[in-house]
């Protein structure tokens, strides 16, 4: 195997399986960074058996020559220094060979390093996910969904299931929902192709993977491909496939969580909102499990506060566009509350209570149908 | 206790003074900050009594009003909440009040905080110098004095005075010398006022002390004055005290260290030698203790290597300007050369070594009596 690499389409591939690499996993192979060269360029795989990534550099993309000098090959590289080795190099482009005993030279300019390889036959086989089954969003579309949902997956492993977001396809809408049965969050799009909805109804992604996929994909409006099997699913990019196992399980039917009726509407600026319920949580980290309470005074004006006796107390009055409905005095996470509002990211907020035990919604309040988030309230004496 | 003050200044000033105080120190009151409020603006002070800082915020200055509505009062008030709370306060202006039983209320906008403060006559008093037997230097050659030298000093408390910085005055010139008995890095810059040798002969500043201070002073041709006496130090700018204690004990002499003659003399390019054994160190890391070779080759060549069985190994050949004297093998600190190269930021730079057994010297090629970082070889075999 041999091949020249343009150092820096090297190093994003690099950086971007590197995701997927733990150096504690039970197979010590996949401590390592698999290297497939062909004809078409560079493929680099990572997986921790949970999320597998496959990054490739192409060897000619729109007349630019990014491999060259190819000597087809496989081979599979400690992961630990490569990163590192490939950032520092002090040339643009990097030269990687190997030989039979599976040594591995990677030269550029006068700096010549000689590393240990492992037989890349003994690196598992990826599964492969037939790719006709699938559909297809803007990357940046899926960004979003990701953003403003996986936050309230469950860290707790009590009930697995609530570590992944529930995706499911319904009436022409994709919807992803997370929950760690202290608050929810949903987010839909309409999905123009009707085919789709056959492709599958209710599958539940790892948190964690939807994270590592958000880091990787930049903000773009190209397209990315989602394919799912029974037990995988596989966004695939140009150069990227990302490969994760589903979790196996029923997820709760979350729909009957949502009151349907309120007696407090409140719409208010959002940053506001935030920056108050900021500098309420400031006391009350510690000692009050961040804990905040929110109190409607007259004239559409709200109040927000925290009392943490040992340190002191905070309270702020901010004004709300309109609040309708009954007089309401109720507490809740000021981490919970911040993380919706964030995930909402719109001007204004409608705040719908059912009094001072029941859950309430947060929505946008334009496009108020596609963003829904619940928080449970604390009770406090 | 009254005031209001622009946000701003108070946040810079309640930054300055976060850095003395830990919240792990034995004295309870010391992990309070103390405002002393007079007509003549606000100083804020934090101690973790090896290190104190007071910083202040003038009423006016230059014309432009910082502190107005001042009842003169002190008080010391929790330090963990205080530099997030200002820094999140909603409007540019902050009012800062407490009443007799210590009570804190600080108001921004519509929001309010109640903190529990203490009474500042419990805060420990702050020893004060005679800042008549004092020396003035530039912030930025100040600063540079310290970042030249300050990394060597020991981080082991076995021979705690090489845990601080050695600061002497002695034939005209400033001195600061740090060893960790490893290596070791000296400035020195002349002092034109022959009135400072009467000062002080040689003291031993906390390395962790010019740290910090390091730290606070922003790069500036505007002057520090310094005062020294038995057990303190201390740096005054216009806004700004920072007094640190003394090291107890003598300082050990150095100058017997640096061998003074040579038998292999090299001049190279500081950056290639600097990213070069950058390079060689990566796999040295763990297994060798980031340990590298330099072996002088033919045509004023040398070559950096490291040799780490279990990952690989290196090696790079970087073209020096000039190589006069013996042939050499010699093996070091990755680290310990990389600081010294970085501390002594010249372009070139000459090292003179005196066979593969002894400590070897690095110098700047202009400027050369001024920097001075010394290497001990590590014996390999």
């Amino acid at each position: 195997m041999k091949f020249n690499v343009q150092r820096n389409q090297l190093m994003e591939s690099v950086q971007d399986v590197m995701k997927a690499i733990s150096s504690k996993t039970a197979i010590p192979i996949l401590s390592g960074m698999k290297i497939d060269v062909t004809e078409e360029g560079v493929k680099l795989t990572g997986s921790d058996s949970d999320i597998s990534i496959e990054s490739f550099v192409p060897a000619e993309e729109e007349g630019i020559v990014y491999v060259e000098n190819i000597e087809p090959g496989s081979i599979v590289l400690q992961a630990k220094y490569f990163p590192e080795i490939v950032r520092k190099l002090p040339e643009q482009t990097v030269e990687i060979e190997s030989d039979e005993q599976f040594n591995v030279t990677i030269r550029s300019g006068s700096a010549e390093f000689n590393l240990n390889g492992q037989d890349a036959q003994e690196y598992p086989q990826l599964p492969k996910l037939h790719t006709e089954n699938s559909f297809e969003l803007s990357v940046d579309l899926l960004k979003d969904l990701i953003r403003q949902t996986v936050f309230a997956v469950s860290t707790s492993e009590t009930r697995p299931i609530l570590t992944g977001v529930n995706m499911s396809i319904k009436d022409q809408k994709l919807q992803f929902v997370a929950t760690d049965s202290h608050r929810l969050a949903g987010r839909s799009i309409p999905l123009e192709d009707s085919a789709n909805k056959e492709l599958f109804s209710n599958i539940v992604i790892p948190g964690k993977s939807l994270n590592e996929l958000n880091k990787i994909l930049d903000d773009t409006q190209e397209k990315i491909e989602i394919s799912v099997t029974e037990n995988q699913i596989l966004f695939r990019t140009k150069h990227l496939n990302f490969l994760s196992r589903l979790l196996d399980g029923n997820y709760p039917e979350t729909s009957r969580l949502i009151p349907e009726q309120s007696k407090t509407n409140v719409m208010i600026d959002s940053k506001e909102l935030l920056h108050s319920i900021d500098r309420a949580s400031l006391l009350a980290k510690e000692s009050r499990n961040n804990v905040v309470k929110l109190t409607t005074k007259e004239n559409t004006s709200i109040e927000i506060s925290s009392n943490s006796p040992e340190v002191g107390k905070v309270f702020e009055e901010v004004t709300a566009d309109t609040i309708e409905g009954e007089e309401l005095k109720i507490s809740f996470s000021a981490k919970y509350m911040m993380d919706a509002l964030k995930a909402i990211n719109s001007e204004k907020v409608n705040i719908s209570f059912t009094g001072a035990m029941r859950p309430f919604i947060i929505k946008p309040a334009e496009h108020e149908d596609e963003i829904l988030q619940l928080i449970l309230p604390v009770r406090t004496y």
